[in-house]
Parts: structure tokens; C-alpha cells; sequence
């Protein structure tokens, strides 16, 4: 295959990521499950809109590739829940980089590289780039459920701990929308939506 | 509200696209129709794969950006089909100019200037930038019919003409491209996916 036929190989197999179903309902579209495809254009998008708000300074068209690639593993991977139990987790790390390997690997050499490194990167999430692209990830299933009546918090009995573990991670990357957050959490407790414990 | 409310409004009011049906389906998931807000997703990823392809020099984050946008006033104008007869387009460039003002308007002035400003280029198409956002709009379901045995292109009856024609748009923007596209459209030919007149 030449470079074209590669890449194009790549653009028809990823439009599989339609077909992966997250935890997060779709209010507007009759409250359906969410795919990983259009969660990846919403945080992308709002990593844009929501720039100013990072205490490093960050490339942020780096964060939004890395956004908009996050999830293609979860083709092969499948999507995890946010609150999953320990041992949904198991081998997860190892299922997603062989996915990694075979989705990015459908590209020609020098992209595949490119892209494996930008998704590694954002799993490690050490650089700021990637810091704030993973405080996307975490931020935007709040302020869904939030609009959604508490939305899958609800559904799964989450806890106040949870949500407050998971976003804690905000705290140094962007702290006006961890203060934005910790209000949220304590709105949804008030509300029902999450258990206070 | 305050710029952070603003910016948190207009990222739940656009959880909305992902209720946007186009014509085309997706065939890993069961055939359904495709969202805007996935196709975002899809087109964003792909221009960043074939930027090499371009004749012009193009910033690609500007044309991400603007594709990540593009189609946000479908919200409340709905999409049109690229093949919809002309009396169905009446009214359509104003309803879509109306659409821009009130959803960019929900973010704060500057936000919402700057982004209206990229929707406008890119709907012109007279930059750069914006030629190749709007090529990638119009190869991409040429890609994805071709995946789907001829997909929308039999169901609507459409010819080889009208495909030439939305297509020579990247004739100027992506010869490569374009060759590819030509290929493609005798193939569907061949295979009675598109009738030829």
C-alpha cells in the first residue's frame, strides 16, 4: 500500500469509534449512550474554549490532537468506566497500548510514531499539554451530568469521594475549575445525585 | 453570568449536535445515521492525516479549529443534504447566519467574535486554511459511501455529475486528492453505486 492507502485505511477503520459506547448519556438525542467519537470532538472543543483557564503555559493545539486521538484505542479496547472496580481494570493498560499499536499502526511509519507518542504522552500525562488535555477528560462527565439531573452518578450510586478523587486532579493543572468542580459536587450532594460518603 | 458560566453554557448547549442526523450512515454501528458532532470529530482527525496532501501552504490548526465549528450552527438550522434540490436551500444562509449569533453568543464577546470570525473564513472559503477544511468536508463521504457499498449515493439515486461537481472543489485545493476522488467515482460507476449521466 502506498502512504494514501494507508492513511485511508486508518480514516475508514477509526469511524468504528461511532460505534463505542461510553457511560454518559446524550440528553438532547433522547438520553441515549454517548460514543467515544462525539466525546472526542466535544473536549476538543472545549479545551479550547476553556484555555485560559490552565495555570502553565500550554500548546493547545498539542492537547487537542491528543484529544481527538484519546480514545481510538477503545476500537480494539473497548471504554472503561470512570468508577470501574479494580478488576475491570486488569490487563487494560496492555490491551490499550496492543490497540495502539495496531489502529496507529495502519498509518505510514513517521505517522504512526507521531501518533503513538501524542497518545502516550496524554496517558502520562506529564507534560502541561497533556495535564490539561487529561483535566478535559475528567471535567466534561461532570458538568454533563450536571445538565442531566445527575446523569450516570445516579444510575451507578457514585460517591461524593469518587467524583471528588477523580477531579482532584484539576486542583493544579487549572484550580478555577477545580473550585468550579468542588461546587458542583456539593450542589449534586444537595440535589441527590451523588451519595455523600 | 460571568465569562466562565458563559463559556460552560455554550459547552452544554452543543451536547445538541450530537442530535443532528446527516445522510450518511455509519456502518460499524449498525448502519445508523451519522451526527454532526461525530462527523467533527471524524473530519477534524482526518485533516490533521492528510495535511501533507494540500498545494498551498496551510496552517492546520486553524483549519482543526475551524472544523471542530463547522457545522455548530446545524443546531438550530439543521444540515442539508449536499444534494438537496435548490428550493430546499432557500433561507438556509440566513437561518445559519442566525444560528451563528445566538450559539457562538452564548460565549463571552471576544470568544464569541473569534469564532464566528473562523465559521464565516471557513464558510467563504477564500483563505487557505479554509479551502482545505472544506475540501476535507467533501471527500470525507465520498470515503465513507465508497466503505458502505455506495451508502447514501444509491438510496438518494445521485450521479456520477453531481459528484464530480461538489467534488472538483479539491482540484485546485489537493490535485492528489482529487485524482484519488475521480478514481473512486468510476469505481462507484462500475459497481452501480452512482448512476452515470
Amino acid at each position: 500500500m502506498n502512504d494514501l492507502e494507508k492513511q485511508l485505511a486508518f480514516i475508514t477503520e477509526i469511524d468504528r469509534l461511532k460505534a463505542v459506547r461510553r457511560q454518559t448519556m446524550v440528553k438532547p438525542d433522547n438520553n441515549r449512550r454517548e460514543n467515544s467519537a462525539e466525546h472526542s470532538w466535544h473536549i476538543a472543543l472545549m479545551a479550547q474554549v476553556l484555555k485560559s483557564y490552565v495555570e502553565e503555559p500550554v500548546d493547545i493545539n498539542r492537547s487537542v490532537s491528543m484529544l481527538l486521538i484519546h480514545d481510538i484505542v477503545e476500537i480494539d479496547a473497548g471504554d472503561t468506566f470512570a468508577f470501574a472496580a479494580q478488576h475491570e481494570l486488569d490487563n487494560q493498560e496492555e490491551q490499550e497500548i496492543a490497540a495502539a499499536n495496531r489502529l496507529f499502526g495502519l498509518l505510514p511509519d513517521e505517522q504512526f510514531e507521531a501518533m503513538r507518542a501524542l497518545w502516550i504522552e496524554f496517558e502520562q500525562a506529564e507534560t502541561a499539554d497533556a495535564r490539561f488535555a487529561k483535566a478535559m477528560d475528567r471535567i466534561l462527565p461532570l458538568i454533563q451530568n450536571m445538565a442531566n439531573n445527575g446523569g450516570t452518578w445516579v444510575e451507578h450510586k457514585v460517591t461524593k469521594q469518587q467524583v471528588l478523587k477523580r477531579n482532584q486532579y484539576l486542583q493544579a493543572v487549572t484550580p478555577k475549575l477545580w473550585a468550579y468542580a468542588c461546587q458542583q459536587i456539593d450542589l449534586a450532594v444537595q440535589n441527590g445525585w451523588l451519595i455523600d460518603q
